[in-house]
């Protein structure tokens, strides 16, 4: 389906959208920023600029200067609204933050325009049911740090026109984002759903005193994650045997079934006895005031892996 | 705990068994092979030095002419234990193919000398009961491919000394490997559990009709798997707020404790029909054929990243 929209809205200039601003600057859009907050748009060329350096360290964008001449911060909604083909919204993460900004957008585009959401977890159901043009709206939920990596999650309302999760995945494919479209909403879509099952499965590993929190993250980081890098759980298990997945399966689908059975209690809560387990052992490995530059370190080696990842693919 | 073997026996020369050869010999190790089929056997050269060569194009090794002299083949499962201050089982995997190998074992090693089995998910309980000093015996699983891949679950049985596990991990870590300590046997280790975890989630998605193979499979590929490539799912979490994990928890927990409790199922089979939708669409992106080619391209895959982390690694 066709669809490449060329002038863009970004409403909300927090971390996330600024990251938006530059994903459609740097693939040649014109973009028009705006937030309510006076010094959130000041800051918007600041954080674009940086935003824009980490992109072409990671080859992920050629000419920053050039993108960053294409975003412009504008004083009102209206005005950064006017002629917008596509809008992404990435406001506060709350349904009385969004239900306003939403019913304001969709008063004010024009017809055939398609407004995303950022929304990591509230369906847009929960905050577009009264807003104009509500079957042009949809989530289109990326990862942190959006501007690195390249999944989006699309998931439409049930009044979502069913044309507008397709055009916008083309649109994304055009920028060079991975869109995955879920075919209706569903608690966590689906990235949290996969991050809360090994999350859960390892908090009762943990619980039930199996290994340390380093042992069970050294399983994932020095292990199973290295090949989830480059492919998912089916394509690894397809991989696996001889015949395939269906052989996989024959093999050690029971295994998994009764491992699945053996968790009767996939929905207990994080205890606080656990949670201060998990606390002590990691301030142990990383004091709290080294938070910040640890997670700089991590988006460090994102946008390095992304990049060789992309190098590698290439070569092979 | 202090424990730096230096000649090794390997116990089943099949991919598993001569991976482990190549490993203790690049680290320096004389390595003597022995397998019961003579076919086996002959194969352990050809085998080794293909190995080592992918581990010296990853620089995972340096010199291997050198580490190849360092192996060698024996005639006798006799010839091959003697001396050995530590053994790696890698035979079939099954019970009835380790227990009468683990008694042939425990009856000739001399006291002292440890016992790894590269069992992927059979306890050594269950094949090392009536073996001579069983309390020598543990699993050692590594993950394929094991000549890249630095992870290893390090499983005692209830009989195996305690001081086992702790002398094995200080030995693999010599060796460059990532050692995880289980307290105790549990229905697939941690390894399986974690893939069964996102595997049963991926599955259900899949069921419900929510995303297809490919897109499931993508949140993965291209959002999830690149930060677990390098960080386990608690330092994840401790990293996504400002507070670390117990702030996490507080905001995120009851997201994922819900999640839980909305599959009902857990233990579901995989039904025909599901496994038959998996393989349509796994065989519309891959034709049985290129299964094997594929499987190459994810070892070299990995062989790449594994050095590029290395490297990201040092230089941050």
């Amino acid at each position: 389906m066709d669809y490449s929209p060329h002038r863009i809205a970004v409403v909300g200039a927090g971390l996330v959208g600024c990251s938006w601003a530059v994903i459609f600057a740097a693939k040649g859009r014109t973009v028009t920023v705006w937030d309510d907050s006076a010094a959130a748009r000041a800051a918007v060329p600041a954080r674009a600029e940086a935003l824009l350096a980490d992109m072409v360290s990671a080859g992920l964008a050629e000419d920053a200067h050039a993108a960053l001449a294409r975003i412009t911060v504008a004083e009102t909604l209206e005005a950064a609204l006017e002629g917008a083909e596509y809008v992404q919204e990435s406001v506060f993460e709350r349904v009385d933050v969004k239900t306003p900004v939403a019913a304001a957008i969709g008063a004010l585009i024009a017809p055939g325009t398609i407004v995303g959401s950022s929304s990591s977890g509230i369906p847009a159901s929960a905050f577009t049911e009264g807003a104009p043009q509500r079957e042009r709206f949809l989530v289109v939920h990326p990862i942190n740090p959006p501007h690195v990596v390249p999944l989006v999650e699309l998931v439409p309302a049930p009044w979502t026109d069913p044309d507008v999760p397709e055009m916008t995945r083309a649109f994304m494919l055009e920028l060079g984002r991975v869109p995955v479209n879920l075919s209706r909403e569903i608690e966590g879509f689906i990235v949290n759903r996969l991050q809360g099952a090994l999350l859960n499965e390892a908090r009762a590993l943990l619980e039930d005193g199996i290994a340390s929190t380093g042992d069970i993250d050294a399983t994932i980081a020095h292990g199973l994650g290295l090949r989830w890098a480059f492919m998912g759980p089916f394509e690894t298990i397809d991989l696996n045997a001889p015949g395939g997945v269906a052989d996989y399966a024959a093999r050690l689908a029971p295994l998994y079934q009764s491992i699945g059975a053996s968790r009767s209690t996939p929905e207990a809560p994080w205890s606080p006895e656990l949670i201060e387990k998990v606390t002590d052992e990691r301030r142990a490995a990383l004091p709290l005031d080294d938070l910040g530059a640890r997670s700089n370190w991590r988006d460090r080696m994102l946008m390095g892996l992304v990049a060789h990842l992309a190098a590698a693919r290439k070569a092979s």
